[in-house]
């Protein structure tokens, strides 16, 4: 099948990458460095990819960026940037991508376990995460028989951790978070929101 | 107390400054016909608010729309209204509350039991009332001993349900949905999105 994979130079896309390609044709975008370049806060740059890469069975966006900063340091155009970028960017992805997935594949999205569970500084990234997931589930049923759609809402991801200098035993690795995505693709699944944490 | 009520003249607002009259001075505001006139919308116009209202025990906020249209007929501009008004406006309404809203005192925002039962149409709306609730969680933990900040998540209403001409003993009366705001004034609880359905 062909998978388009926005954001594949990151570290999550770096392993969803290496986890499909065994058995798909795996189509890579990303700002810079990819087959296809995409600014997911640009929709007209979101049909673009699309016009450009045609048919694909699933598209998986590990992309998008939302801003972690305290409170009382959160601008407004903090906020505005990640509404724009993680929220708005992946609400588009699935909007352009009607009629570019074949019939009951899969659009995966990316939210985080700060949907849920609050942080100092995660007041921006809280509301992204927690509202992809809210419009997941509705778009799952308005385009039931389409094409399904899911979040993968990953934990804190051990070599993210290690770069933070912390303890990466507390995270779970890169490539168990990509084995949860795959999940989306493989299974016939819609409408969930699969925690990707360590257990 | 001094409750500053956002929304006052709507179906829900009427009844909340019903309940709290006894034994609070209820101060409302809304786009026209309250003490104080302010656009959710327009965070210039929530800065005034408080500049005129001054320092209050409690803000409860039932204003902020977000449009309700099937996933292929929302635009662009239907989701930037609805993150404009029910989300950023009631984000922005705690940003500017700090200081004032007195120690310990409380505000309250509205979501949705949309937030995490989807609907057909309720595409912008489910995003809105998810991020109203993540954003909650956060800036309740970030503003911990300064200022309480929960969510009331309204069910369908019975009043609603009645002028769409259906069933309004599927909903809860506007006076009960009231009393779960009262709650959030008078209990000392903090990040929490009380449910008022029907139970």
């Amino acid at each position: 099948m062909r998978v388009l994979l926005v954001g594949a130079t990151g570290l999550l896309g770096t392993q969803i990458k290496r986890i499909l390609e065994p058995q798909h044709e795996v189509i890579t975008a990303s700002r810079k460095g990819s087959d296809v370049s995409v600014d997911l806060s640009d929709k007209a740059s979101i049909v673009a990819m699309f016009d450009k890469v045609g048919k694909v069975g699933a598209v998986v966006c590990v992309g998008g960026a939302a801003k972690f900063a305290p409170l009382d340091s959160l601008s407004d155009g903090d906020y505005a940037f990640s509404l724009a970028n993680k929220l708005m960017g992946q609400v588009n992805l699935v909007r352009c991508a009607i009629g570019h997935v074949d019939e009951g594949g899969s659009v995966t999205l990316t939210s985080g376990v700060l949907a849920q569970q609050p942080m100092v500084g995660s007041a921006a990234v809280s509301i992204v995460n927690a509202g992809v997931e809210g419009f997941a589930r509705v778009a799952a049923l308005e385009l039931q028989g389409k094409m399904r759609v899911n979040v993968v809402s990953p934990g804190w991801v051990a070599e993210t951790l290690e770069s933070m200098g912390k303890d990466p035993s507390q995270g779970i690795p890169a490539a168990e978070v990509a084995k949860v995505y795959r999940r989306t693709i493989d299974e016939t699944i819609t409408g969930q929101t699969l925690l990707a944490a360590k257990t």
